[in-house]
C-alpha cells in the first residue's frame, strides 16, 4: 500500500499569511480581535483560533470595538467604509493576489468597461470583487450563464483567483461569440492551477483519492470535481474520521489532496487513519 | 422531393464587390487588366472573367503594364510597394471588412503587441494580414498549434474573416492558459457566421446536403466540415455534373449551400441537375 500526497495541496500562501497576521495581531493587541467571516473554510482551524482568542463576526455591525481582521478573500469597499464609520481598527489580510484583482476590477470599471467576474456568486472573494466594480460587474458562474449575456462591442472578463481554469476558459470562449473585443485576464492564481493540475495527475495514478477540506470551501469542492472526473473513486472528507474500510477496499495506491484552506494537520491525520486501517485489516479483498 | 437552399449561401458582399469592380475596370481602362491571383476560388467564374478580358497574374512581376486588381482577400504592404515600384495602376478591391482587420493588425503591431492570426497559413487573406503585422504576427491554424505557443504577459488574437467561429473560440480558450492579458477580437465576419449557422441548421433537417464551391476555397471546405459533422451524407461538389443518382438515393429532402465564392448560377445548376435526376428516375428506393 502506498499513500501519495498531491503537490501544493493544503494551505496556500494567502491563507497562511492571513493566519500568521491574525495570530500576530492577537499577540500585540489588547481588546477583542475578530475575523470578518471565518478566516478559512475549515471548522477545525476556526475552532483552534477561537480557543486562542480570535473570534469571528459576520458583519462590521456585530463588532463594538477592538480589531477586525479582513480575511484573505478580501471585501468590498463598502465594508471598509462601514468599519471606518464604527472606528474599528482594521488589519487587512486580503491575499495580495486578490488585492491585485480588486485593483484591476476598479481600473476597468473606471474606464467604463463591463467586467464579467467568473466565480461562485456567493463566494466572499467574488462578492468583494463585485463590490469594487462600481456597478459595472456581472458575475457568471459557468458557460451556460455566459451564453445568456447580451452582445457587447467590448467587455473584460476575469476569474475569482481560486476558480477552475478549465471552466474559466469555457466562459471566455462563450463570450467570444458575444463580444467584438474581449479582454481576458487570466487571474486564476498559480497556486490554484498547480493544485488542480497535480490533483488531476494524481487521480490518474491512484486507485482511490481523498480530498480533505471544509464543505464550504469552493476551491476544495472544485478539486473534488476535477478528481472525480478522472477517478470515480474520489471521496470528499472533512476529517480523517470519515474514512471507512469500504473506501479503501482493494486500493493499492491511495492519493490525498487538500484545498487552499486545508491545514497540514488534517492531511497528516488522513495519512495516519489510512495506515491504521491497513494495519487493522491487512488482508483486504 | 424538396430542395432547400441555405440562407446566405453563395457570393458574399466582398466577393460581389470585387467582381463588380473588376468588370467596371475592364470597361473603363484600356490595356491589360489582370487580377493578382484568381479573383475568386471558382474555376468557372475565373474562366468567364478571362473570356471578358480580365486575366490573372500570380505576382506583380508578371505584369508589365496596365491595371492590377487586388482581390477581396487583400495583400500585404510589400505587394503594394512592388506594384508601385513597377508603376502599375492599382484598383484595390480588398473587402472593407478585411481592410479593417488589416488596420487592426497594424495598430496592434505598432503598439508592440504580439498578434496571433487564426486562419489557414496558405490563405491569401492570412498571408496579407501577416504582412501587415511588422513581424509581430504569428499564424495559428488550430487549437493544437495554439497550445504550442509560449506563455506571454499580453497578446492579441484575431481571425481571418472567413474562419470557423467554433475553431476560433477553441484557439482563444487555449491561449487563455498561455496569456495573462489576452485581447480577443472576434473578426469572423457576419456573412461567414450566418452562412455557417444556416448550413449547420439545414444539415439537421435534410437527408442529403450538397456543398457547392471550388476545392481551393477554404470557407467552402469549412462549410463541408460543419455540415458533415451534422449530416454524414454531405457531398462537396465543384459543379452540378458531379451529382450522381447514388448521392440522391432515398433522399426526400435535399439541401444546397455554397461558399463565399460560389456564384448563384452554380447553385441553380445544382438545383436543375437534382430535379432532372428525379424526373428521370422517379421511383427511387
Amino acid at each position: 500500500m502506498e499513500i501519495i500526497i498531491a503537490e501544493e495541496s493544503g494551505l496556500c500562501y494567502g491563507v497562511k499569511r492571513a493566519l500568521t497576521m491574525a495570530r500576530r495581531t492577537r499577540r500585540v493587541k489588547s481588546g477583542e480581535v475578530v475575523t470578518l467571516g471565518d478566516l478559512i473554510h475549515n471548522p477545525r482551524v476556526v475552532a483552534d483560533l477561537a480557543a486562542e482568542g480570535i473570534g469571528s463576526a459576520e458583519a462590521p455591525e456585530e463588532v463594538r470595538k477592538g480589531t477586525v481582521i479582513i480575511r484573505s478573500h478580501g471585501v468590498s469597499p463598502e465594508v471598509y467604509r462601514r468599519l471606518k464609520r464604527r472606528k474599528i481598527d482594521v488589519v487587512d489580510a486580503t491575499c495580495p493576489i486578490v488585492r491585485k484583482i480588486q485593483r484591476l476590477v476598479e481600473a476597468l470599471a473606471r474606464k467604463g468597461r463591463e467586467v464579467v467576474i467568473v466565480g461562485d456568486r456567493e463566494h466572499p472573494e467574488t462578492r468583494g470583487l463585485l463590490g469594487h466594480s462600481r456597478g459595472r460587474g456581472v458575475v457568471v458562474e459557468n458557460e451556460a450563464q455566459a451564453r445568456d449575456l447580451p452582445s457587447r462591442k467590448a467587455r473584460a472578463v476575469l476569474a475569482q483567483s481560486t476558480h477552475d481554469l478549465e471552466s474559466f476558459q469555457k466562459v471566455a470562449a462563450a463570450l467570444v461569440e458575444k463580444t467584438r473585443e474581449l479582454t481576458v485576464y487570466n487571474t486564476v492564481c498559480d497556486s490554484t492551477r498547480t493544485r488542480q493540475r497535480s490533483t488531476s495527475e494524481l487521480a490518474g495514478r491512484v486507485d482511490t483519492l481523498f480530498i480533505v477540506g471544509g464543505r464550504r470551501s469552493s476551491n476544495t469542492a472544485r478539486l473534488y470535481e476535477i478528481s472525480k472526473r478522472v477517478r470515480p473513486r474520489t471521496y470528499f472528507i472533512e476529517n480523517a474520521r470519515q474514512i471507512t474500510p469500504a473506501m479503501l477496499r482493494g486500493a493499492e495506491t491511495i492519493g490525498i489532496s487538500g484545498g487552499a484552506s486545508t491545514p497540514p494537520e488534517a492531511i497528516q491525520e488522513a495519512v495516519d487513519a489510512i495506515e491504521r486501517s491497513f494495519k487493522q485489516n491487512p488482508a483486504r479483498e
